[in-house]
């Protein structure tokens, strides 16, 4: 087992990973441009980027430590995976406000005894994640600490004027989920349970489906420009604080209230054989607390081009509308009732 | 003692704090403008900026955790200092790059029992450290962890062509430093000594003199601008990871070696008095792993302009210069031997 320093590793496994990263260039529209003039490989005190014509950037961050952790200790997660983890999450941000990802900066701290084997598989994941989304790992940080810390930011360009923003909605508009829910929160419950708890399991299909979400997240990348680009959404936001709180979150900074029709919520089996299994009712998964990175979005519901939007991104489902009254309300014919799961509170780590 | 969870610190905390960022602008050169359209107040998934006419943009991220942790859980730093140290350290790393901050993300994970007035102490302490170098905490992310776990990343806007890097030292280039180095070092080697095994203590002004460093970290970012503008440095990098380490890394990149002259090089008399009562070789504490964020740079030995850098910026001190000679070497009269201090390692955690 090679357990290296700092200058070694950075000497010699991140060179090794971010090698040769100038060249990469983006057109955000008709003369404008972003191109990447120092990378990693450059080892500046920062990234550096070139940038002619008007854009718009955006920036974000988030740190990921938390449940997700449970999954790695349980050694169901690998150290590949908790690196792409990393990035998606925070490629998710970016897709969010329907940009276009540029740069990703990953903070990578360790325990001084991770041997160097493990540190190239985060960083693997990070910079596999960032590949399939067109982007590059620019820099961060790295070093010791006392167990594993990830934390990463991204930095995104978009035509100006065309940023997807949380307070948009207008009452009447459609309010699009871009896939199912709760797989991430299913996962959670169900291999974090007492294995003596319950003699019978999941089949293996269903199991891996769950842990999927977690080991290969998969920001909107394609969606949220899609959004953008054809002035689509009305508001738009990710389910990083999972569905319930995200539409309450889009309520809030536009001041709508939401009708949601729950014969319309989309559910994975996975996540009803897991909900079975544990007792759980279904619809809490699915509205609680649960990281899936979907896209929450709202759309005019005469928009001409909705029809080729749902022939693109067939995961996409309406599953409501905005109100005037500022209620969130959930409808199941003719009861209507709050939102299930758990309200945002993310005391959870 | 009031705890709230995290969406009453982001409804009430953090909103108080960023309330209403719109407007903050910069010019950048001549027709090149960069403004904050969508900050912290904004609460989207991001930060979001305009930018019209071309310009590099910098990008970097530091975590912050480690040996000023000590001084924190001695409690000689508050809550505001290490708020405050965490943007410092950040707003270096654009200053090392010659640009000008534009935003700040802050990344603040506590503990569950963390009390309201603590998290909002911290949180100030970042506000306050970013207004004064002119720039705005424009997001983040906050939520619960084991401990108190900082990281930052900062973004910087630049002329196109005037980013300052690593690689531009040549042979012949005399070697800078903004200040005197060792403060922050002598602070950790006489604040963590044990208190029994040394009667004598510095006197206050010394003493307050160590901790300062700590407590307000000064980015140099008004010198940084000034070697960008005006093409003076050839190559320029922080000192964040010490003299020595900050020394050899110039050389390499610019593939030069460095003769220092034992007898320039500044020394604060806080440093002095702490090596002394300490029993430490004082150039081991200055050239060694302190983290006092000074710039060290190279410029050309002829150029007109340095003259007027001197004046302004008086802490400056040429203590070197660059050589064909790949070696590294401190003169003291006839003698040359290696620098002196720890070479680059980190692992202090």
């Amino acid at each position: 087992v090679t357990i290296s320093d700092e200058p070694q590793r950075v000497a010699h496994i991140t060179s090794g990973l971010f090698g040769d990263q100038s060249g990469w260039s983006h057109d955000v529209s008709e003369g404008s441009t972003i191109t990447l003039t120092g990378g990693a490989d450059r080892r500046d005190d920062c990234a550096w980027f070139s940038i002619s014509g008007p854009m718009d950037v955006v920036f974000g961050s988030d740190y990921v430590r938390g449940p997700k952790f449970m999954l790695y200790e349980l050694g169901l997660l690998s150290n590949y995976d908790i690196g792409w983890y990393l990035a998606g999450a925070n490629l998710s941000d970016i897709a969010a406000m329907g940009a276009t990802p540029a740069g990703f900066l990953s903070v990578v701290r360790y325990p001084l005894d991770l041997p160097d084997s493990e540190f190239t598989e985060i960083l693997t994941g990070i910079r596999d994640c960032c590949r399939t989304y067109g982007v590059l790992n620019v820099g961060g940080d790295i070093g010791s600490a006392e167990r594993i810390i990830l934390s990463g930011s991204a930095f995104g360009v978009i035509r100006p004027g065309s940023v997807l923003t949380r307070d948009g909605a207008k009452p009447g508009d459609l309010l699009v989920v871009s896939g199912p829910t709760g797989l991430a929160a299913a996962a959670m419950a169900y291999f974090g349970r007492d294995a003596l708890s319950s003699a019978a399991g999941l089949d293996a299909t269903s199991s891996d489906k769950l842990l999927s979400v977690w080991r290969r997240v998969r920001p909107e990348v394609a969606l949220g420009r899609r959004l953008s680009e054809d002035g689509l959404a009305t508001s738009c936001q990710d389910t990083s604080d999972g569905l319930r709180a995200t539409i309450e979150q889009l309520a809030t900074a536009s001041q709508v209230g939401f009708a949601v029709d729950q014969s319309r919520i989309p559910t994975h089996p996975a996540v009803e054989s897991a909900a079975n299994l544990l007792g759980i009712p279904v619809l809490d998964l699915v509205f609680g607390g649960s990281v899936d990175f979907r896209l929450l979005f709202t759309v005019r519901a005469d928009d001409p081009a909705l029809p080729s939007l749902w022939e693109d991104f067939p995961g996409c489902t309406v599953i409501g509308r905005a109100t005037e009254s500022r209620e969130i309300r959930i409808h199941d014919g003719g009861e209507s009732t709050e939102l299930p799961g758990e309200p945002w509170r993310h005391h959870t780590d």
